[in-house]
């Protein structure tokens, strides 16, 4: 067991019993927050106009690191601001997951990075389920 | 003219042209952002039990950090992200107000957070309201 | 007396007298962040090439939004951290106001940008100086 | 290979031949910060008066999560910056697992994000090492 799992597992008061759930969350949107700057800066790097990708970049990084912070805390406990900032960090995914695809087959990072965005929003999603649930 | 009210006059392609409420929004995220920082540590110097009012001022720490680089970016261009973004933001004020709210009589800092977190609100719903329009 | 200030004041338990010296800090990084960020954003407008000048002004939008936030924690205490992340965040401003400047006459965004950027590195290294007197 | 190592992989024009180990300093910092995190949130569980352990949990987190995005740029290229910044991160590393470390025996979580920030300030050294060669 990795050391966050270990965190979560010995956190002495958890606000919900979705501990599996938000630990998979926290890991896809924090993966995702770092993949999504990296992308951003290889489109800095590349010869075409690059702007409107970066800018879904930089929201969806920002985002996704913002929901993994308020994941990290389990005592965490509006359910309302949680599921927001989700819906939030989803759709932002989605987005620039979006906009990544147009570019994947000439940038292989773009493609990598709607492949962590896809791949984040359904784990938002998912956390969205069991939150409500 | 401040210094960001001139970055917002000078960039070359805002996005929209709700520039003025974005500016006001932009403002009170930002402002919020380090009252609830200062708050959850002032709480921490208390000798009550102040968990609770800890975690929601880091949640509205984090939520209005993040609207706040979101909209300093006016080039910024997925209305929906923006319009989820603000309203998770304006949720995490909310809750985090009641609570402080509550200690306000006894703890001055709570007081002031709570009206930072209620002018807050306000300026990300009518920031909603402006994108909406 | 403006919120900030106020909550400074209200600080049950202040770890250095350097309160005065902070409060200006705060605001100069917490203003630059803001403004980096916004600078940022206009030169992704721009025809020119500025990938350069883009990647400086993430840089010192990072360091200079963490030391508003380690700031705004009055009851902070490791002071060795803080005047470090203050000298990280006085260089990432110089470097990012060397190249904005060179752009200040044809971009007006990255002439604010860069005035922007020395008050703030001013603003840490007088903090610095109240930490190490 | 993971998702990040494609994208450090892929980008077109890194700016330093330090990739592989920054890779390792972006795996550790991130981690540390949602480490540390949870560790503040956990604290604020416990019966003891944890406040000068969550600060200093806060101020890791802060600092490993703005050099994770910094090392998260590999085009970045003002050297002395992120040299600074990896100082500084790597002190506030060792001011937590230092103050961690007190609990360790009473609380577990104090104990991994101990082993954390260990690991933490290790990878910054290594990187700031391998910057200065």
């Amino acid at each position: 067991m990795d050391r966050l799992a270990r965190m979560f597992d010995t956190h002495p008061e958890p606000a919900s019993d979705a501990g599996e759930q938000a630990l998979k969350a926290v890991r896809e949107t924090a993966e995702c927050s770092l993949v999504c700057t990296t992308c951003a800066d290889a489109c800095l790097a590349e010869a075409a106009d690059m702007a409107d990708c970066i800018r879904l970049c930089l929201d969806a990084a920002d985002m996704t690191a913002v929901v993994a912070q308020m994941l990290a805390r389990p005592g965490h406990q509006d359910r309302e601001t949680l599921q927001r900032a989700l819906e939030a960090c989803s759709r932002a995914c989605q987005a620039c997951a979006e906009e990544c695809e147009r570019h994947a087959d000439r940038m292989e990072h773009c493609g990598i990075c709607a492949e962590s965005c896809r791949a984040c929003a359904d784990a938002c999603d998912r956390m969205t389920g069991a939150l409500v649930a």
